[in-house]
């Protein structure tokens, strides 16, 4: 861990939904873990942001049970006494516009208090309805006045299709500078996502066969065992395709698929990204390759597993997605006519994320005709196991001919001495050293959602059916 | 294990040389564990033939506590109350002409007794010197009469060069069928050399890049730690460049490097090998690309371990060659000027032999600046561990960009239930099923001795001086 010492670290960060699940789950532990571990500039301070109202001895109570519970990092006396002096709480109604003009003179006090220079990191953990007005509040009352000294970091969903999107780039581009937007989306912050770069970059005998010519297909798979819990309001509305496809697993397609940079930052990386988006719209999508389905009830040793119209929060008449399934093709050279294969669902038997390789067989001669024989599959495990494993055939030992499947593996978070950190640690270290590479830019978004957009097109003759109903294949 | 139920399973094995070490210490313990294997078929015999006079029980006694010692399979006494009924000892002078008859009137005895129908295996575990007589001696008297019948096995060395090689072929010729003789080279017994087969034909990912366009080089290493022990005799009138690159090595060269057979069968596979062998032949040897050396001396813990020269059966005057690596070029399409380096040695820091495949690194742009960027390299191991590896990069965890060099191994004797059988049972059950896939041919044979006479040649200028001293790693 390089400690940030770049000026960009020191700022106020101001979140807004100080007292949302967000801040006390992911936010706040994250930032401990980063003080804990120095990377935090003595002249950084926290403000939550909220509207409700609390003294900042009883919102610093609250984010100590907060770390208490959700920090790798166990809790010391002595750093969160440190930690503490950066912590407090400003109560706002964040569509009160005259609200904002004390909540900038008390970040003013702060500026000066810590020496942060007016730098500073506006963090919107609220719901989507707010990320028009708080922006727009912060502009009118001069809190953006110097473009290059704040920042604003957003949550998905960043709009629920192009359109909506588009109008919502529009508004944060009037308020901030493009460099200064951090859309967040923490499935990039995980360590397989990142080491995907240095797995085809680092190691040459990956990148030789990474093409059409020796893969036969890539599988992108991130599948949950959980319902919809109390996300209905939100979930309902989005479906897996808004909420998983659109956001993480194009993202994941992306890296996984992309021509090679030219330099390993931001910059060069988007570029190839946004490539690799914009071929997927050169390709005729047929309904048979886009596959959907709903969650329906299961009984469970006498317990009746709600069918996902049944949760709450949900239309009982819904015809949201719970599952997609998409084989999709890119338009160039590298990959040719082989297909990609996203697939995300909830209620599925197994918690995972994972990317599989599949390489070409041989034509049907030598070993070939062995029924043993399977194909190579370089398989990535993005959570919650992390780590890269192979599968190839070898010979049985003994006297005979027997051809074995066998795995050489290597398990990332079992042979590394630290966990791996969490992913807003990581992204909030980024955010604070003005380092974008994993932060989805704005014309990625644009084309994934045009991508998106046109699978939602081609449900929508059948808009008023129900997805074909799934069997929960775990419930817990 | 599928039990050898062909016709020529059916025969007296006639072992010369049967109160020798390597009838004691591999031949016997293989037999007897195929036979607990059910793998010897019933009409099937096994005559020890020697100088020494010896009753049937004296040397059933003595082959029971080889067993006890050198067989995985611990004794039963049920199973060798059944395997010792096959064992008989037969005395004989191997050059007394007269003493055959007799020889061949008892085998016909057995013949009789065990159905075998005159199939013979007639193993020579003898010292070279007898290599010609034995064969002649048999033929005289008429005991390869029906040649397709009857089968010889003969151990290395096969010449000392090119021309004593081709003047015993012509003996062994003129007395078996080119496709009954079985020349034996234990290192090719072993799981993982054969195993190569499968990984290179096998799995399409390997040999999609197995080619000098995505390989630096390929290096192959059989080092021992032990000196020449009670070998001196037979290894200062070889060394090391004939005692194992001419055999072994080269051996693992072919297979390693030569283009896929158009079968898995021994004649198509020989096919390749031959080609590769020859390849070598068509490149200019430097004298730089060839390398020896001879152990010398080393004070181990006050104890004085003796030089090459110092040991018994050894001159002190010798130039033998105890040490021997070599960079060395096949001149086709998929090798182009791509080096392979072979290496062998005594009291080397381990015993072990193995195989690197070490593929090209990127050209020194995106990760190729990190210090902790290694290629990437396919490991074979071949003894006493079996089994693959696969060094690659990866991220390190954190919030940093450092690049780890990191393995996949996958441990051939670690993960299958029960330990890879020993080379001579494979070997053995291969010769009683007829199959010369693992055995050498005439034409390689050729090819090899072709190209360690060339290394020869090259040293015949210093032929009169010793290789330069080498201190042992190790010695034990």
């Amino acid at each position: 861990m390089t400690n940030i010492l770049k000026s960009e670290a020191e700022c106020i960060m101001v979140i807004f939904g100080g007292t949302g699940d967000l801040t006390y789950r992911k936010l706040i532990p994250a930032l401990y873990n980063l003080f804990h571990e120095q990377s935090l500039s003595e002249k950084f301070a926290i403000v939550g942001v909220g509207r409700k109202t609390l003294s900042n001895a009883e919102y610093q109570h609250q984010l100590l049970e907060a770390i208490r519970k959700y920090s790798h990092f166990p809790i010391s006396t002595d750093i969160w006494e440190q930690f503490s002096k950066k912590l407090s709480y400003y109560p706002l109604n964040f569509l009160d516009e005259t609200g904002y003009l004390d909540l900038n003179s008390y970040l003013t006090k702060l500026d000066q208090a810590f020496s942060t220079q007016g730098n500073r990191l506006y963090y919107l953990a609220v719901s989507p309805e707010y990320f028009k007005n708080i922006p727009l509040n912060l502009k009118k009352n001069s809190m953006i006045n110097n473009q290059l000294k704040q920042r604003l970091v957003i949550e998905k969903p960043f709009g629920k299709d192009l359109t909506t999107a588009k109008y919502l780039n529009e508004i944060l581009t009037s308020t901030f500078h493009q460099d200064n937007i951090y859309r967040i989306d923490h499935y990039l912050g995980k360590e397989m996502y990142q080491n995907m770069l240095v797995i085809r970059f680092g190691n040459a005998m990956f990148e030789g066969i990474w093409n059409s010519k020796y893969i036969d297909n890539i599988q992108i798979t991130a599948s949950e065992v959980i319902g919809v819990k109390t996300r209905g309001g939100y979930y309902d509305s989005a479906g897996a395709l808004r909420d998983m496809i659109q956001s993480h697993l194009l993202q994941f397609l992306a890296l996984v698929a992309m021509e090679p940079p030219i330099k390993i930052d931001a910059a060069s990386i988007r570029d190839e990204k946004i490539k690799l988006l914009r071929s997927l719209n050169e390709i005729e999508l047929l309904e048979g390759n886009v596959v959907r389905g709903q969650y329906g009830s299961k009984l469970n040793n006498d317990l009746l597993i709600p069918s996902y119209r049944e949760e709450a929060g949900i239309s009982n008449i819904s015809i949201t997605e719970t599952y997609v399934a998409l084989r999709l093709f890119a338009n160039n050279f590298r990959w040719g006519n082989m297909p990609f294969y996203l697939r995300t669902g909830k209620r599925m038997a197994a918690k995972t994320t994972y990317i599989v390789i599949e390489f070409k067989s041989f034509p049907d001669i030598l070993y070939f005709k062995d029924k043993h024989l399977k194909p190579n599959l370089l398989e990535i495990r993005i959570e919650p196991e992390e780590g890269v494993s192979f599968q190839f055939n070898t010979k049985r030992p003994g006297t005979t001919q027997i051809i074995e499947n066998v795995k050489m593996d290597f398990c990332q978070n079992c042979n590394f001495e630290s966990n791996s950190p969490e992913a807003y640690e990581r992204l909030l270290a980024d955010i604070l050293r003005n380092d974008q590479t994993l932060f989805t830019s704005w014309e990625e978004i644009e084309a994934s959602w045009s991508f998106v957009d046109r699978i939602a097109d081609l449900w929508k003759h059948i808009r008023a059916q129900r997805p074909p109903l799934v069997e929960p294949i775990n419930a817990t």
